[in-house]
């Protein structure tokens, strides 16, 4: 039964393998400190275009969320994220668990507006609420949907207006950044958020993101911070190697793009089938809305998510595409809804 | 120049990666719900002969401690640790992160004694200190010494008395229950302690702990507890793989049978060339004294570490082997230390 | 200017600063084990008709809903409110800060409904999100309405039926046990929720709030946490002596009934002003909607905050009376809204 | 049977009961910005000679203490404090419960030194452990004794050339400043610490802690975390009231001077029944060691504890004098030893 679950299904890409068994009786330094690690690192600025950035690779993104919002706030601050985000929803109170609240504001289609960190700012007025110190957002969103590269800049202007710290999760960022549509280079990131991390995990890695630390205030003492939540990885060069191989050509943008391709050979045969979509359609992550009486006869052949039950009969379902997507795998799913749609 | 810095330095056992590379494009389930994750623990059931233990695999030592102390206290309770405890020292603080006092005794070579337990609980005497609920210890321990059968069953029997938990950390397992002069078998440990882990880091996985609650009542929600604190790798399967592979057969005892080995070769020349050590010899960890003179030559050979300043004339370093020690390693260590004594 | 800001403008009430002067000298025992705490927490158990459970008394409001919330939950559970609780919105993130998310769901008049909870139940399907497992309302709400029997006993229900313990933050209690409508009884409580506390401060003590834990298991080492949470009083006596006066008889509720009186005879004036209320009079909270262009001239004469900008001509300001507010003081409110309406 | 138990037997000094009295149905605003607390907080800087300090007003020192420590570290920092230090063994973990390490260095007759610092700093080498941040000590400390104003320079040196705060609990405040030997100045303090607090509840006072910020950068968004923390009272002009009586004029000192005076007198006696001290006799504090068999008839005319179980033979006890011990309750405990030693 093939898989449109999720973009972490598989193992590494191939080269990734091939690197770790190289490399596989070299003695490293520990905790990051060996020379793939750095060599990835250089890779990476060198994609940024800045030398002046911190790059740390944490194994999880949950991981990296929770790490940077506790690292930057003092205790009486909360972070602005939307209602659907990822900080929000789906990891288990992690943010709540460092001691700070999570602001949530309603997304447009998954992201937030500069209207919205307003509103959350106006709201809080006093010693006796939290106080908005960071705003969380992702590229792409958890409905799929990236950022142009105004919105984002109005939203960075925003927050430099009310001394406000700009956080995106970028675990899907390569496809985001590969996507039809897309304005924004990875090189401008540094100018245009404070911190952020290149996803690795969800992108043809065994694990790890790339956070970049981007304002100067920020790097201060960052490693203790890592040790403490348990995110420093004694053998912190597999990750390096990986991020090495990712970088050390388009590899990394590569694979987000071929995630990106399969995705929408999908979304073009639901769209000829007549399906529409609960977000855009844009990146790896699809939302098409189906008739439940097909649901079944779906279950049976594909792997997938029901996300929201949104009528008696209607739901609204995820395909989610990755770097190891075959052919075939879209193939099969289209001839499914082909079927279906009696074409 | 060989590195005898730590049990981490090279990657992963050749069949880890075998398998790894064989499963590499099958299509897992996430969050260590795979079918390599499932077979894994049934292995491992099997080596400890209890069906009725949870087992989950957690990235790391620092977070599979954290992890397990702020699961199961309360607010007010503490955990007792020896004061050269990894909780008490190496952490940044970890476990202070999750709201929790360590309270340390003194320790006996690095071991905890059941009348330390008993002085901690006599000191807590109202509800103006901590209540300690919890006692921590590791085998092998920072010092690299190891608990006898009799010694383990005399602290959980202190602990049962006095309704603390006992909870073992097991970074370094392999080499403590394959050291000369153990007497504790895996599948005494469900009856002996209640929750403790089977390291794979440090014993030829690229990373990976085997956490094995063993106490029903601490068993509830503890995926939870895992997510929340970001320890839940969205590819678990590969946490999976590796200790499928480490425990198929005897794997895991040979690797720290392998470690234990090449130490004791080391220890023998030091003897032999007339050192002592700061603790007995006994398993993967050497603490040798050594005369600070010949400290620079050693280091431009090799990498060590220098643990303790003893006096003007002397310090305690420390020499540790693994997995991926080689003979040809071993025996270049060796001629230094016969070069020096004229031998 | 006569004041209707809040209910904690004035001191304590007379009868109260009479038994501090008189046993002044007194050499009680510290942290909550004198006579003056054990007599009134013996008076409160005879009007609760229940010998059962367990009374602390807790200096401040925020002081005891953190404390109680963080004592009682998991670190992985979280606590469901209305939008408008004063966990969720007035205590700077103080919930949070102990590691427990807050989920909100909306209020009806600011009060939860069993909807509301079953609804939150849904939401949380899995380990990837917190889990609730504690049920958070006051009596009176933010809004100043009140729970019936009824209400509270359904909310009760949903809570048995699905391990969800239920807290009532009872800061202003009195005035919700002596409103016109109120059909609950002090004594109903213990039946009725899991713990609650009868608020002194907002009824005229000092400080001090009567912490009544009912369920058994809660029971156990709450000592230890209130003094971890700094909130076990060296001299614990002055909020036994206080709490012993408002018990003795019945001053508790004659207090409370005074502030609804005067809360009355306001709101009766303000409707035969004609205006209406955001939320409808009943306790001693009144919520009024007015024109914005008579609050300059209120401004100058009395005190009271504006809570809501409704639309660009009116808001929904609030007036709050207490145990102090004089004859007097409404009179000339009401002579105010009189000369505004030309009567 | 008359106690010298603690310094919070009694009720408040009868000044402060006739100005609670006296404003008692004065409107005040709430949450500590009334016209009582800011002339308090006036009339403390005057006797400080410094204007531009904060003070907060805290209700207890536990309170204060995790306040303090918890708002002025990033979470990987740790404080330093002897090991008989009030944080460390008398709050119930209230510090680790914000989340960061106390490391204790030993104690010379309950102070810190310069060297333990030093030490402590040495000790803490790199990412894998807590960063040293702030230092905390008490005056006087747990044992009664002192700091001289050299002694805390010197402190206050090390502190500045390597980046720590400085934090001084005045819990007992007024004793120690108001001791034979003491050489501090209220005035020195500002120049001498970075934050300290004159102790209210153990000096006359109900309750209150007037916590005194002296450097710039901490002073940012207090209020926040005051409120956060539970430690912000509706009625904070209670305490305001409080402060404004004790400092008017000399009473606060007044106070202290009369405690030491009573300790002064039995540790005369003491001396002359020929007992010695576990700690120089000096403020009101007063550390006896005492033959157990006189324990038993000592328990049935005073209220005293007992310490430490010295030997066999001998504990150490604590009798503590307040500014309400009578000068017939030490002639009664005068007695006591003349009958004793048969003079």
């Amino acid at each position: 039964m093939y898989s449109f679950m999720n973009d972490y299904s598989e193992g590494a890409h191939p080269r990734i393998l091939e690197l770790l068994m190289k490399s596989n009786l070299e003695q490293n330094i520990g905790y990051g400190e060996d020379v793939h690690s750095q060599k990835a690192k250089m890779l990476i600025k060198k994609q940024l275009k800045r030398d002046d950035v911190d790059i740390h690779f944490i194994p999880g993104g949950t991981q990296t969320n929770l790490l940077v919002i506790s690292a930057f706030l003092r205790p009486h601050q909360c972070v602005i994220a939307v209602d659907t985000g990822h900080v929000n929803v789906h990891e288990t109170g992690a943010i709540e668990a460092t001691g700070h609240k999570v602001y949530t504001v309603p997304g447009k289609e998954g992201k937030l507006t500069p209207e919205a960190i307003i509103s959350a700012l106006h709201y809080h007025t006093d010693e006796h609420m939290v106080q908005p110190k960071m705003v969380y957002l992702s590229d792409s969103t958890e409905l799929g949907t990236i950022y142009s590269k105004a919105e984002l800049a109005a939203i960075h202007r925003v927050c430099q207006l009310n001394d406000l710290l700009l956080f995106m999760d970028g675990a899907r960022l390569a496809s985001a950044l590969t996507c039809r549509g897309n304005d924004i280079e990875l090189s401008d990131l540094p100018q245009l958020v404070d911190v952020f991390y290149i996803g690795g995990t969800k992108n043809g890695a065994f694990l790890g993101e790339a956070l970049v630390i981007c304002k100067d205030e920020l790097k201060k003492d960052f490693r203790f911070l890592i040790k403490q939540r348990g995110a420093m990885m004694a053998k912190g060069f597999i990750a390096g190697i990986q991020f090495e191989v990712l970088f050390e050509d388009n590899l990394y943008f590569e694979l987000g793009y071929h995630a990106n391709e399969m995705a929408e050979k999908i979304s073009k045969v639901l769209t000829e089938c007549g399906y529409s979509f609960y977000a855009p359609p844009c990146t790896n992550q699809l939302f098409p809305i189906l008739p439940n009486d097909i649901l079944d006869e779906l279950s049976e052949k594909f792997r997938y998510s029901v996300q929201i039950k949104l009528d008696d009969h209607h739901s609204v379902v995820r395909f989610v595409t990755s770097w190891a997507t075959t052919q075939k795998g879209v193939a099969s799913l289209s001839e499914f809804f082909y079927g279906i749609a009696g074409k």
